[in-house]
């Protein structure tokens, strides 16, 4: 490809040198559905990563040459209404476009032998030696006090940061609340240790696979319902029992419509809060009860978990340096870049949580 | 019936002499669903009223005999968690039984002829000379610097103080937000009121009966939309030309699933709030898209728009004392109590907010 992975960077954008990135089940969402975005293909998938700034564009101050940082699919300008107010980590200056540079609808990316145009993923394109994105989806760590490992900035790109960001930013999740989290997958998990964070006294995991509940309960997970071992119950039934009345915040960490539904019959009367942080594959809309919503419960949905990516991710950067927040157990596999479509399946078969992808093999723990 | 209407109260209940009471939809929507609620019939219609306490059962010290309360149909404790709690306005401790006393499930009306006994509605059947009501469902305005007018009082019993309410305590309206409202009835146009009270600087009114709109300037609608004269255009793209991208909060006044996606769709991203009122009458869910509302919206459900009533009752009662809250455009028509079926048919038809219905015709205004 033109430029050893990328060309220049324009104005406000930056090419940086990937150090390494990690495998998110969105890139395999999107993989599955090629045939909906036919617009967006040939294109570069991987989106949670961490790099170095190789060059930048015009007008770029806010990162120099040799910084270490994470690129994030969520913009923050930080100049607008929006990116101004605590209540919105939505940007809508620098707007997402699917498979394109968010400012000028371009691509950095061709292909080599004819020139065809490969497109941007999410604005990031991890899964390259070098990409281009725009600075407002940069986040530098350069503030953290003391230099934070690659693997744990990689996990905050998305997953980790979406899980944790959605109990602290979204639900507010408060001391001595009970929480249902319904998916123990990164996001779900992640779920359950920003809530241990803020200091939750039960977390409820529910999840199809027992092996979920081991590392679950390290990160934060105090009892788990599997929806196979609980006979004529429905899910609802049983976290209502377990609760008195139902889970003070249900959180939805898997993308299914049914899912979303029974995570919102199991919150509480009074304040109940369900919180959905994906997108059913299917585009397929959630149902809710507008008798049953009525007696003070409420739906939330938030793209990486409320977080303002500039602001929040530092933050939660410290937080793993002051041993606050657990990061260590997410990843379960670390390989080369060449080995990366076994990523791919240990991912898809539940196998594993987050696979660091090292891009120069030696640096590879 | 027995006692004049209505048996001396038991613990914790009061005797109320009703003075006035109003027509609220809910009346017509459970006297149409009749088939639905079998064991509720016969039952006392009414639940939005002021009355005189007649007589008082054990253990009730909070009022007297003597005093003006307005009785509500939503309870208020105030002893155990969910009333203590600043979150919720649902009472735990003294639940709501559909055709019966809350406590002891029993009934305080019976037949004269055969005894057979006469059900509770809403906590409150209002449509009667005498009623008993549980201490729990009633609010004392003693506290009120200056007397309430009993038709104001019995105002706030239900629909204005659910409107009101709702932009106060659930969406909490900021200065110069914008607000969609979906139904110009008496608690839609009360919602207009109270964003107006908050400084909304735009409070869009949705309604498909024009005669709702010159009405709705003098509660506090800026603007009107008619979904009979948008042409090929739908509502939510009305409103987001309108506002630049959708309101800040949409309120659904109307109890139509149809409606409560429209005003869900019609929210801004980034924290845009959908607030429904009301239940469809045929329990029908709301559709709401697991994609849009990852872009930051929620959608929020509420009895009685949120308020604690003998908290905040009071003091709706002292703004429209003080002159913040208007309240004498609500009225819009005065009878005797052996008028009480044409109210049906004016409220039936559209062609009334609320009226007032006065026991003793003597003294109506």
């Amino acid at each position: 490809m033109e430029g050893g992975g990328g060309a220049p960077p324009r104005a406000h954008e930056v090419r940086l040198k990937i150090v390494c990135t990690s495998l998110c089940h969105t890139d395999i969402t999107f993989w599955r559905m090629k045939q909906d975005f036919p617009a967006m293909y040939p294109c570069i998938l991987g989106h949670e990563a961490v790099g170095v700034v190789e060059s930048v564009g015009e007008h770029v101050e806010e990162v120099s040459v040799g910084d270490t940082v994470v690129p994030v699919f969520l913009p923050q300008c930080g100049g607008r209404a929006d990116c101004l107010s605590a209540r919105s980590n939505i940007c809508s200056a620098v707007a997402h476009r699917h498979g394109f540079m968010p400012r000028d609808g371009t691509t950095r990316f061709s292909l080599a032998s004819t020139g065809e145009p490969v497109h941007t993923f999410l604005s990031v394109s991890s899964f390259a030696e070098f990409t281009v994105v725009d600075v407002a989806n940069v986040v530098s760590l350069a503030a953290a006090a003391l230099p934070l490992p690659p693997e744990m900035a990689c996990l905050l790109s998305c997953g980790v940061s979406t899980g944790v960001g959605a109990a602290w930013k979204v639900a507010a999740v408060e001391p001595g609340s009970t929480v249902a989290v319904f998916g123990l997958g990164t996001v779900g998990l992640a779920v359950a240790q920003g809530s241990k964070m803020r200091g939750a006294k039960r977390i409820i995991g529910v999840d199809l696979n027992p092996d979920k509940f081991e590392i679950g309960k390290r990160l934060g997970i105090t009892d788990f319902v599997n929806p196979n071992d609980i006979g004529e119950k429905t899910v609802r039934q049983v976290i209502k029992e377990m609760t008195g009345g139902g889970a003070d915040h249900c959180f939805e960490c898997i993308g299914s419509t049914s899912v979303m539904a029974e995570a919102f019959e199991s919150s509480r009367a009074g304040w109940g809060k369900t919180i959905i942080l994906d997108t059913d594959a299917g585009l397929a809309p959630v149902s809710i009860s507008s008798a049953t919503i009525k007696w003070g419960r409420s739906v939330t949905g938030a793209l990486l978990g409320g977080i303002k990516p500039k602001d929040d991710i530092p933050v939660l950067a410290q937080k793993y340096l002051d041993k606050e927040l657990e990061l260590d157990e997410f990843i379960t596999h670390r390989m080369g870049f060449e080995e990366i479509n076994s990523a791919f399946d240990l991912l898809d078969q539940g196998k594993c949580l987050r696979c660091i992808i090292w891009m120069d093999d030696g640096a590879k723990k």
